[in-house]
Protein backbone atom coordinates (compact mmCIF):
# COMPACT_ATOMS: atom_id res chain seq x y z
CA UNK A 1 0.00 0.00 0.00
CA UNK A 2 1.84 3.65 -1.05
CA UNK A 3 1.20 6.65 1.32
CA UNK A 4 1.22 9.73 -0.78
CA UNK A 5 3.73 12.91 0.14
CA UNK A 6 1.90 15.06 -2.49
CA UNK A 7 4.75 16.83 -4.63
CA UNK A 8 7.74 17.28 -2.70
CA UNK A 9 11.62 17.24 -4.35
CA UNK A 10 12.40 13.59 -3.58
CA UNK A 11 14.45 10.92 -4.74
CA UNK A 12 17.18 8.24 -3.21
CA UNK A 13 19.46 8.83 -2.93
CA UNK A 14 20.71 11.98 -4.05
CA UNK A 15 24.52 13.10 -4.72
CA UNK A 16 26.34 15.33 -1.84
CA UNK A 17 28.54 17.20 -4.15
CA UNK A 18 31.17 20.18 -3.06
CA UNK A 19 30.64 22.69 -5.73
CA UNK A 20 34.14 25.19 -6.21
CA UNK A 21 34.56 27.76 -7.53
CA UNK A 22 36.44 31.23 -7.72
CA UNK A 23 34.61 34.00 -6.72
CA UNK A 24 34.98 37.50 -8.41
CA UNK A 25 37.94 38.25 -6.14
CA UNK A 26 39.69 34.98 -7.09
CA UNK A 27 38.81 33.82 -3.24
CA UNK A 28 38.14 29.60 -3.70
CA UNK A 29 35.13 29.01 -2.09
CA UNK A 30 32.39 25.99 -1.78
CA UNK A 31 29.13 25.14 -1.29
CA UNK A 32 27.10 21.75 -0.97
CA UNK A 33 24.44 20.89 -3.26
CA UNK A 34 22.58 17.71 -3.67
CA UNK A 35 19.81 18.62 -6.81
CA UNK A 36 22.02 17.17 -9.73
CA UNK A 37 23.36 14.46 -11.69
CA UNK A 38 24.76 12.86 -14.72
CA UNK A 39 22.80 14.22 -17.97
CA UNK A 40 25.11 13.39 -20.71
CA UNK A 41 27.35 10.60 -22.02
CA UNK A 42 28.77 13.01 -25.30
CA UNK A 43 29.88 15.48 -24.36
CA UNK A 44 29.93 13.76 -20.78
CA UNK A 45 28.35 16.41 -18.29
CA UNK A 46 27.00 17.06 -15.13
CA UNK A 47 23.47 19.15 -13.88
CA UNK A 48 24.05 20.89 -10.74
CA UNK A 49 21.37 23.15 -9.72
CA UNK A 50 22.06 26.33 -7.34
CA UNK A 51 20.02 29.16 -5.99
CA UNK A 52 20.40 32.63 -7.32
CA UNK A 53 21.21 33.68 -4.38
CA UNK A 54 24.07 31.56 -3.36
CA UNK A 55 27.47 32.91 -3.40
CA UNK A 56 28.42 30.23 -6.05
CA UNK A 57 25.67 30.92 -8.49
CA UNK A 58 27.42 34.55 -8.96
CA UNK A 59 31.09 32.94 -9.59
CA UNK A 60 29.65 30.24 -11.96
CA UNK A 61 27.99 32.86 -14.17
CA UNK A 62 30.98 35.18 -14.03
CA UNK A 63 33.89 32.22 -14.55
CA UNK A 64 31.63 29.65 -16.36
CA UNK A 65 33.81 26.69 -14.63
CA UNK A 66 33.29 24.68 -11.28
CA UNK A 67 34.52 21.74 -10.13
CA UNK A 68 32.31 18.75 -8.29
CA UNK A 69 34.17 17.53 -5.38
CA UNK A 70 32.44 14.02 -3.79
CA UNK A 71 33.37 13.48 -0.20
CA UNK A 72 33.56 10.83 1.65
CA UNK A 73 32.15 9.30 4.81
CA UNK A 74 34.12 11.33 7.18
CA UNK A 75 33.76 15.00 5.77
CA UNK A 76 30.19 14.86 6.60
CA UNK A 77 30.64 18.08 9.04
CA UNK A 78 32.34 19.64 6.70
CA UNK A 79 29.68 19.20 3.66
CA UNK A 80 27.57 20.26 6.24
CA UNK A 81 28.73 23.37 7.10
CA UNK A 82 29.46 24.16 3.73
CA UNK A 83 25.78 23.67 2.97
CA UNK A 84 24.96 26.08 5.47
CA UNK A 85 27.20 29.16 5.43
CA UNK A 86 28.15 31.40 2.38
CA UNK A 87 30.91 32.61 0.77
CA UNK A 88 30.26 36.10 1.18
CA UNK A 89 30.34 35.69 4.69
CA UNK A 90 33.67 33.58 5.53
CA UNK A 91 36.50 31.73 3.37
CA UNK A 92 34.79 28.34 3.94
CA UNK A 93 38.30 26.10 2.91
CA UNK A 94 39.71 28.06 5.59
CA UNK A 95 37.23 27.72 8.29
CA UNK A 96 36.95 23.62 7.41
CA UNK A 97 40.82 23.16 7.27
CA UNK A 98 40.55 22.07 3.83
CA UNK A 99 42.57 22.60 0.99
CA UNK A 100 41.96 24.22 -2.72
CA UNK A 101 43.88 23.31 -5.27
CA UNK A 102 43.59 25.13 -8.78
CA UNK A 103 41.95 22.76 -11.31
CA UNK A 104 44.00 21.60 -14.27
CA UNK A 105 41.41 22.40 -17.03
CA UNK A 106 39.44 24.88 -15.83
CA UNK A 107 39.25 27.67 -13.33
CA UNK A 108 37.94 26.89 -10.55
CA UNK A 109 39.51 25.01 -7.08
CA UNK A 110 39.30 21.97 -6.48
CA UNK A 111 38.92 20.03 -2.68
CA UNK A 112 42.09 17.89 -2.22
CA UNK A 113 41.01 16.23 0.75
CA UNK A 114 38.07 14.39 -1.73
CA UNK A 115 38.79 11.13 -3.22
CA UNK A 116 36.88 12.43 -6.31
CA UNK A 117 36.84 15.53 -8.24
CA UNK A 118 35.27 16.41 -11.55
CA UNK A 119 36.62 19.47 -13.52
CA UNK A 120 33.72 21.26 -15.41
CA UNK A 121 33.31 23.96 -17.78
CA UNK A 122 30.28 25.57 -17.96
CA UNK A 123 28.20 24.64 -21.47
CA UNK A 124 24.35 26.39 -20.35
CA UNK A 125 22.19 27.42 -17.38
CA UNK A 126 18.15 27.57 -17.19
CA UNK A 127 16.33 29.20 -14.78
CA UNK A 128 14.39 26.27 -13.16
CA UNK A 129 12.40 28.81 -10.94
CA UNK A 130 13.81 27.90 -7.03
CA UNK A 131 17.06 27.32 -8.67
CA UNK A 132 19.49 27.67 -11.80
CA UNK A 133 20.34 24.32 -13.30
CA UNK A 134 24.12 24.73 -14.70
CA UNK A 135 25.22 21.79 -16.92
CA UNK A 136 28.80 21.70 -16.82
CA UNK A 137 30.75 20.15 -19.54
CA UNK A 138 33.14 17.05 -18.07
CA UNK A 139 36.76 18.08 -18.96
CA UNK A 140 38.28 15.61 -16.34
CA UNK A 141 37.68 13.02 -13.37
CA UNK A 142 40.18 12.58 -10.71
CA UNK A 143 40.20 10.01 -8.25
CA UNK A 144 42.74 9.63 -5.23
CA UNK A 145 45.38 6.58 -5.99
CA UNK A 146 44.42 5.06 -2.75
CA UNK A 147 40.59 4.65 -3.65
CA UNK A 148 41.45 2.70 -7.08
CA UNK A 149 41.39 -1.25 -7.10
CA UNK A 150 44.67 -3.26 -8.49
CA UNK A 151 43.91 -2.74 -11.59
CA UNK A 152 43.38 1.02 -11.72
CA UNK A 153 40.25 0.88 -11.79
CA UNK A 154 37.54 3.33 -8.98
CA UNK A 155 37.29 1.84 -6.17
CA UNK A 156 33.33 2.42 -4.95
CA UNK A 157 34.14 1.34 -1.11
CA UNK A 158 37.05 3.02 -1.07
CA UNK A 159 35.77 6.44 -2.30
CA UNK A 160 33.16 5.79 0.49
CA UNK A 161 30.88 9.13 -1.30
CA UNK A 162 28.83 10.12 1.42
CA UNK A 163 24.89 10.21 0.18
CA UNK A 164 22.20 12.39 0.79
CA UNK A 165 18.13 11.83 1.77
CA UNK A 166 15.93 14.55 1.24
CA UNK A 167 12.78 15.07 3.07
CA UNK A 168 13.79 13.52 6.39
CA UNK A 169 17.44 15.30 5.56
CA UNK A 170 20.05 12.93 6.55
CA UNK A 171 23.47 11.65 5.01
CA UNK A 172 23.88 8.15 4.53
CA UNK A 173 27.20 5.92 3.07
CA UNK A 174 27.36 3.99 0.63
CA UNK A 175 26.73 -0.28 1.23
CA UNK A 176 27.59 -3.39 -0.42
CA UNK A 177 28.38 -4.21 -4.21
CA UNK A 178 25.18 -5.86 -5.26
CA UNK A 179 25.61 -6.76 -8.74
CA UNK A 180 27.33 -5.98 -12.10
CA UNK A 181 25.24 -4.02 -14.31
CA UNK A 182 24.57 -5.39 -18.04
CA UNK A 183 25.31 -8.58 -16.64
CA UNK A 184 23.08 -9.56 -13.69
CA UNK A 185 19.47 -8.86 -15.94
CA UNK A 186 20.27 -11.92 -18.24
CA UNK A 187 18.52 -13.94 -15.73
CA UNK A 188 15.68 -11.89 -14.89
CA UNK A 189 13.30 -12.76 -17.55
CA UNK A 190 10.49 -14.88 -16.68
CA UNK A 191 11.04 -18.53 -17.76
CA UNK A 192 7.86 -18.84 -19.36
CA UNK A 193 7.95 -16.03 -21.31
CA UNK A 194 11.43 -16.11 -22.85
CA UNK A 195 10.90 -20.06 -23.64
CA UNK B 1 47.74 11.67 -5.45
CA UNK B 2 44.80 12.19 -8.09
CA UNK B 3 44.94 9.91 -10.98
CA UNK B 4 43.15 11.39 -13.95
CA UNK B 5 40.39 9.48 -15.82
CA UNK B 6 40.08 12.21 -18.33
CA UNK B 7 36.44 13.12 -19.62
CA UNK B 8 34.29 10.71 -18.57
CA UNK B 9 30.65 10.55 -17.41
CA UNK B 10 31.33 9.84 -13.77
CA UNK B 11 29.80 10.78 -10.79
CA UNK B 12 29.05 8.50 -7.08
CA UNK B 13 26.37 7.94 -6.53
CA UNK B 14 23.90 7.85 -8.97
CA UNK B 15 19.91 6.78 -8.41
CA UNK B 16 18.87 3.67 -10.19
CA UNK B 17 15.17 5.20 -11.85
CA UNK B 18 13.00 3.12 -13.80
CA UNK B 19 11.17 5.44 -15.76
CA UNK B 20 7.35 4.24 -16.88
CA UNK B 21 5.69 5.36 -19.79
CA UNK B 22 2.53 4.37 -21.87
CA UNK B 23 3.76 4.25 -25.46
CA UNK B 24 1.89 5.22 -28.66
CA UNK B 25 -0.67 2.02 -28.34
CA UNK B 26 -1.07 2.45 -24.50
CA UNK B 27 1.02 -0.14 -23.56
CA UNK B 28 2.91 -0.01 -20.53
CA UNK B 29 6.67 0.08 -20.53
CA UNK B 30 10.06 0.94 -18.43
CA UNK B 31 13.10 1.42 -19.06
CA UNK B 32 16.20 1.68 -16.35
CA UNK B 33 18.16 5.16 -16.13
CA UNK B 34 21.14 6.73 -14.42
CA UNK B 35 21.47 10.19 -15.94
CA UNK B 36 19.74 12.15 -13.58
CA UNK B 37 18.43 13.70 -10.43
CA UNK B 38 16.12 16.19 -8.58
CA UNK B 39 16.65 19.83 -10.07
CA UNK B 40 14.71 22.09 -8.47
CA UNK B 41 12.42 22.06 -4.83
CA UNK B 42 9.76 24.84 -6.30
CA UNK B 43 8.17 23.83 -8.67
CA UNK B 44 9.92 20.54 -7.41
CA UNK B 45 11.31 18.59 -10.27
CA UNK B 46 13.62 15.75 -11.26
CA UNK B 47 15.65 16.06 -14.32
CA UNK B 48 15.82 12.62 -16.16
CA UNK B 49 18.00 12.04 -19.69
CA UNK B 50 17.28 9.17 -22.04
CA UNK B 51 19.01 8.52 -25.24
CA UNK B 52 16.67 9.74 -28.45
CA UNK B 53 17.12 5.93 -30.15
CA UNK B 54 14.65 4.96 -26.81
CA UNK B 55 11.25 3.93 -27.10
CA UNK B 56 10.79 5.99 -23.46
CA UNK B 57 11.61 8.95 -25.51
CA UNK B 58 8.78 9.05 -28.27
CA UNK B 59 6.10 8.25 -25.14
CA UNK B 60 7.23 10.52 -23.14
CA UNK B 61 7.48 13.12 -25.83
CA UNK B 62 3.67 11.82 -26.88
CA UNK B 63 2.37 11.86 -23.52
CA UNK B 64 3.73 14.50 -21.39
CA UNK B 65 4.07 12.65 -18.25
CA UNK B 66 6.42 9.54 -16.98
CA UNK B 67 7.43 8.03 -13.60
CA UNK B 68 10.00 7.35 -11.73
CA UNK B 69 10.09 4.12 -9.42
CA UNK B 70 13.39 3.51 -7.30
CA UNK B 71 13.70 -0.24 -7.25
CA UNK B 72 15.23 -1.80 -4.15
CA UNK B 73 18.24 -4.22 -4.05
CA UNK B 74 16.36 -7.28 -4.25
CA UNK B 75 14.96 -5.58 -7.94
CA UNK B 76 18.07 -5.44 -8.82
CA UNK B 77 17.78 -8.04 -11.98
CA UNK B 78 15.06 -6.99 -13.04
CA UNK B 79 16.41 -3.31 -12.92
CA UNK B 80 19.11 -4.07 -15.06
CA UNK B 81 16.63 -6.23 -17.57
CA UNK B 82 14.76 -2.80 -18.15
CA UNK B 83 18.28 -1.05 -19.48
CA UNK B 84 19.20 -3.96 -21.76
CA UNK B 85 16.07 -4.53 -23.66
CA UNK B 86 13.92 -2.24 -25.48
CA UNK B 87 9.87 -1.93 -24.95
CA UNK B 88 9.63 -2.05 -29.01
CA UNK B 89 10.60 -5.40 -29.23
CA UNK B 90 8.53 -6.72 -25.61
CA UNK B 91 6.42 -5.98 -22.67
CA UNK B 92 9.18 -5.41 -20.26
CA UNK B 93 6.37 -5.41 -16.98
CA UNK B 94 5.23 -8.99 -18.62
CA UNK B 95 8.34 -10.56 -18.92
CA UNK B 96 10.15 -9.07 -15.74
CA UNK B 97 6.67 -10.27 -13.61
CA UNK B 98 5.93 -6.46 -12.67
CA UNK B 99 2.80 -4.97 -12.19
CA UNK B 100 1.67 -1.62 -14.05
CA UNK B 101 -0.39 0.76 -12.25
CA UNK B 102 -2.00 3.78 -13.24
CA UNK B 103 -1.03 6.58 -12.07
CA UNK B 104 -3.19 8.71 -9.93
CA UNK B 105 -1.66 12.24 -11.47
CA UNK B 106 -0.70 11.69 -14.86
CA UNK B 107 -0.59 9.81 -17.87
CA UNK B 108 1.82 6.92 -16.85
CA UNK B 109 2.34 3.60 -15.21
CA UNK B 110 4.11 3.14 -12.32
CA UNK B 111 5.64 -0.26 -11.07
CA UNK B 112 3.97 -1.53 -7.96
CA UNK B 113 6.98 -3.61 -6.76
CA UNK B 114 8.64 -0.60 -6.73
CA UNK B 115 9.12 0.90 -2.55
CA UNK B 116 9.59 4.91 -3.71
CA UNK B 117 7.45 6.05 -7.00
CA UNK B 118 7.38 9.76 -8.29
CA UNK B 119 4.40 10.90 -10.80
CA UNK B 120 6.02 13.67 -12.88
CA UNK B 121 4.34 16.01 -15.43
CA UNK B 122 6.98 17.04 -18.41
CA UNK B 123 7.54 20.75 -18.05
CA UNK B 124 10.51 21.11 -20.92
CA UNK B 125 13.36 18.80 -22.58
CA UNK B 126 16.38 19.96 -23.64
CA UNK B 127 18.96 18.33 -26.39
CA UNK B 128 22.17 17.79 -24.95
CA UNK B 129 24.13 15.56 -27.60
CA UNK B 130 23.77 11.73 -26.48
CA UNK B 131 20.67 12.63 -24.56
CA UNK B 132 17.61 14.49 -23.82
CA UNK B 133 17.52 15.73 -20.91
CA UNK B 134 13.61 15.72 -19.84
CA UNK B 135 12.55 17.75 -16.74
CA UNK B 136 9.52 16.78 -15.20
CA UNK B 137 7.23 18.22 -12.18
CA UNK B 138 6.63 16.39 -9.54
CA UNK B 139 3.24 15.88 -8.95
CA UNK B 140 3.46 13.14 -6.09
CA UNK B 141 5.40 11.21 -4.55
CA UNK B 142 4.40 7.81 -3.06
CA UNK B 143 6.16 5.32 -0.40
CA UNK B 144 5.23 1.66 0.28
CA UNK B 145 3.60 2.07 4.05
CA UNK B 146 6.11 -0.55 4.92
CA UNK B 147 8.75 1.69 4.49
CA UNK B 148 7.93 4.43 6.92
CA UNK B 149 9.19 5.36 9.99
CA UNK B 150 6.97 4.84 13.11
CA UNK B 151 6.56 8.95 12.43
CA UNK B 152 5.38 8.45 9.42
CA UNK B 153 8.24 9.90 7.54
CA UNK B 154 10.39 7.99 4.88
CA UNK B 155 12.40 4.84 6.14
CA UNK B 156 15.94 5.02 4.15
CA UNK B 157 17.10 1.23 5.06
CA UNK B 158 13.69 -0.06 4.47
CA UNK B 159 13.31 1.45 0.72
CA UNK B 160 16.74 0.19 0.58
CA UNK B 161 17.59 2.15 -2.70
CA UNK B 162 19.77 0.38 -5.81
CA UNK B 163 22.47 2.28 -6.74
CA UNK B 164 24.69 2.66 -9.56
CA UNK B 165 28.45 3.25 -9.91
CA UNK B 166 29.35 4.62 -13.49
CA UNK B 167 32.57 3.48 -15.54
CA UNK B 168 32.97 0.20 -13.27
CA UNK B 169 29.10 -0.53 -14.29
CA UNK B 170 27.94 -1.71 -10.64
CA UNK B 171 24.91 -2.03 -8.74
CA UNK B 172 25.76 -1.19 -5.08
CA UNK B 173 23.08 -0.79 -1.72
CA UNK B 174 22.84 2.14 0.28
CA UNK B 175 24.52 1.80 3.64
CA UNK B 176 24.01 3.01 7.30
CA UNK B 177 23.26 6.08 8.45
CA UNK B 178 26.06 8.60 9.39
CA UNK B 179 24.80 12.21 10.37
CA UNK B 180 21.46 14.83 10.91
CA UNK B 181 21.90 17.43 7.68
CA UNK B 182 21.96 20.91 8.83
CA UNK B 183 22.61 19.94 12.03
CA UNK B 184 26.34 18.02 12.12
CA UNK B 185 28.11 20.58 10.29
CA UNK B 186 27.76 22.91 13.63
CA UNK B 187 30.52 21.69 15.12
CA UNK B 188 33.20 21.47 11.61
CA UNK B 189 35.01 25.26 12.02
CA UNK B 190 38.23 25.16 13.31
CA UNK B 191 38.14 26.39 16.85
CA UNK B 192 40.75 28.78 15.87
CA UNK B 193 38.89 30.55 13.39
CA UNK B 194 35.61 30.92 14.89
CA UNK B 195 36.81 31.81 18.44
Amino acid sequence: MLRSFGAKPFLLPTPVMLVGTYDRDGKPNIMTAAWGGICASQPPAIAVSIRKSRWTYAAITERKAFTVNIPSRKLAAQADFAGMHSGSEMDKFLTLDLTPEPAEHIDAPYVAQCPLVIELALLRSMDLGSHTQFIGEIMDVKIDDGCLTPDGLPDVAAIDPLLFAPLVQQYWSIGSFIAKAFSVGHSAARTAVIS
